[in-house]
């Protein structure tokens, strides 16, 4: 697995688009996260739109869909490349952790070479369009996407909440703990969230349960990873390999309504208080991009079982892990309408992960099970030991267990408006942002995850 | 929705297949079961294979991809069936039951008359193709795959094991449970099923878990229901129509490690234990063939609650569920070896399900959750009151609790060739067949779903 900083990430490397070399950016030439958006070609009658290619610099898209039609790449680099674009979506790249490379390659420097003929000036004016205009697309079509649980902190505080007796189960650091989410409600960042109805538990005193809006709306802050290439029925991936089909990350929303959650969970998991909507961020922030912030797996406190042999490699305990920062902010249409600035929920990182990206990977296959190139994987809420540091209002706002073993009222956030929150309202919009910083290098950032709450149907 | 037994059942209706006509067979001309193969045009270095849309007629495959080829369908129908025979697999018909009606008419005068100019006589010979001898793919590529819990009685027997004191859980009866499964890994009836390894709970005595071969696999016997048309996210299906989004029906065999499952299932419910194969029939029998096998959905036992609202319609009281008679055969390496034929380990009927597909789907799309055309919903293990009509070995071989609240050993199933089985053994072949049957109809079939145990990878 390539996880070694390279020239790549030289701090000196600038680009001439300038909003880029801002310190601030989270699209610097050493980022160039993927996406794909809706590229038109032609005028009038003869307009067609058609899903390009393209990567995230400073404030800009570059279409690499273009550069392809146009020449350069092939000009540039091996033919291998254009057939890769070809293959649409990136797949072709997913596949290939070398023309990946070769691509990044070919990409920063014409990103970052100055002067050249007339030809290339033309290009590179073409070449770029503002983000702010760009129809962005998912990255990827997401087959299959799995949701793990990965961090010990968020499952030992809700385990607190249904089983006071034993938040954490016996199998929870020996098993890294998923289940299938539902790929056909994945949408792009920015797509309107309809709250969900749904049932929810007896009333006290009544036998009956209730249908309807859901009252404990909620976000989940995680993160994603795309399969890289994916691997045959019935041939696991060992865990010395895992890394290899990683091929790069994104921010989720797994929103979640937890009243229906609480009535339907058993015996078979979580089901529609999850899959009626669950957000990504627009880009792919490759492995290349990332590999200057690789860190160990989580040090397991003293006491705690070593992982079993299947999930246990030194290279991954070392290098397994990533240090991203993730926040979550909250900006109600209040405080849209009196222009303030959205207000911060919580602020976590991603170092703190009981199980690696490699680990769950390892054992989603363990059984022969066959992961598709573009598949997603999620972490499960990032939550870590820090009260301001939980990943979910089901445990920001949660106040612990009261006398007779009941919980005590739930701890409302006071927002800057005057307002308060429990769960989500209508009209609330839920942004996460997630960046990697470490001196001496650039700031990656992912770009946002966001969505706006909006009321339930026919309400 | 269309549930009229009309002249397409006229069980007098003969075809000049003259194995349709055998009232044993499966497919006679009333039924006309969907499917794909892989059909080979061109010879020598000129050779390529296509995916054609084909149905079953007695022991043969009507290739309905060349019917449209050569005119036919043109020639005898709208203009509309070749564009939704263009859309590849049975899509465009998913789409459209008008459509579908269209085109069983057509097929059953094709496959009825008899004479015709030496033109028709010729397409007839090329038509067809022996079962035995056509490479079979899946009739819809499922993105999709839902998995239900809808026998009461399974759902009895089951919860017993795991939890005495309370086998039925409180929302048993108001919710219809379901969860995602995996959709990558569904495979066609006949694919090699490989015995599966996973993390065990620890041996008694011991706080590790292992990890390893599974030593309790077992088959859950189920019907598949594929998705006609699909839903927008956010728009949920009302009751009333439910049955328009139901496109026909399946066998499906959910796989599963019960091992594995006792071990991983808390808190976010089955993973690993049944996403390493699901295999399903290659077939999709329609609603039209389908129609004069409605009945009442089941009569809930006095004392049971309502279904809400959402979930309640006096049609789908009155029409919504399927009178299918459902069996499993075991037949064992050493079985085979002997010549013996397949040992029947039980027969039962959909009709006793807890939840009709109608009901199940509503309740899937009553948060917003968008369903796609040719997701597969599955019904979960179908098990009746009888005991011989336990739909998997989990059940069959369940003997009850013993003294001091302990489970008695299980109880062996018995073979005719002398040997015993708890759980599946390697070489065992499992069988899933259904049909329908009644008075004055012809036998309606699923064809075969069936799949071979191989020894655990490395094994």
């Amino acid at each position: 697995m390539n996880i070694t900083p390279n020239e790549t990430h030289n701090p000196n490397l600038k680009s001439w688009v300038e909003s880029a070399n801002d310190p601030n950016s989270e699209f610097p030439i050493q980022n160039l996260p993927l996406c794909v958006f809706a590229a038109t070609h032609g005028e009038g009658t003869e307009q067609h739109t058609h899903a390009h290619q393209g990567v995230a610099i400073g404030d800009q898209i570059l279409d690499v869909g273009m550069l392809g039609e146009s020449g350069y790449l092939e000009r540039e680099g091996s033919s291998e490349l254009l057939d890769a674009l070809e293959q649409g979506y990136w797949f072709g790249f997913a596949e290939s952790p070398r023309l990946m490379g070769e691509l990044r390659t070919i990409l920063q420097r014409f990103l970052s070479e100055e002067g050249g003929g007339q030809g290339i000036r033309r290009l590179r004016d073409k070449a770029l369009r503002p983000q702010s205009e760009t129809h962005l697309l998912p990255p990827l079509p997401i087959i299959n996407y799995t949701d793990f649980y990965a961090s010990v902190h968020h499952a030992t505080t809700v385990g607190a909440m249904f089983r006071p007796e034993q938040p954490l189960l016996p199998n929870y650091k020996h098993v890294p703990i998923g289940y299938h989410g539902r790929a056909s409600s994945i949408i792009l960042s920015g797509s309107k969230i309809t709250r969900p109805s749904g049932q929810q538990s007896p009333a006290e005193g009544q036998s009956e349960p209730t249908f309807g809006p859901c009252k404990m709306l909620d976000y989940e802050l995680e993160v994603g990873a795309y399969i890289a290439r994916g691997n045959q029925l019935g041939e696991p991936v060992p865990i010395g390999l895992a890394h290899e089909h990683l091929f790069g990350l994104c921010l989720v929303n797994d929103w979640s309504a937890r009243d229906v959650q609480k009535w339907e969970y058993q015996p078979l998991g979580p089901f529609l208080a999850k899959n009626f909507a669950t957000s990504i961020s627009p880009y792919i922030v490759t492995m290349d991009a990332l590999a200057p912030f690789r860190r160990a797996a989580m040090e397991r406190p003293a006491g705690d079982p070593k992982p079993l042999a299947y999930l246990f490699d030194d290279e991954d305990q070392k290098n397994g892990g990533f240090e991203i920062t993730l926040e979550v902010y909250l900006l109600t249409s209040q405080m849209a309408e009196k222009k303030m600035a959205p207000h911060r929920l919580s602020r976590g990182s991603f170092r703190d992960m009981y199980w690696t990206f490699g680990q769950m990977l390892t054992h989603h296959t363990s059984n022969g099970c066959n992961l598709l190139s573009g598949d997603l994987i999620a972490s499960g809420t990032v939550s870590g030991k820090e009260a301001d540091s939980r990943g979910c209002l089901l445990e920001l706002t949660w106040d612990g267990m009261g006398e007779g073993g009941k919980p005590k009222p739930r701890k409302p956030i006071q927002l800057p408006s005057g307002e308060t929150r429990t769960f989500l309202a209508d009209g609330d919009t839920v942004i996460f942002k997630g960046f990697c910083e470490r001196e001496g290098y650039r700031k990656i950032g992912f770009g946002e995850c966001w969505g706006r709450i909006f009321a339930a149907g026919g309400a």
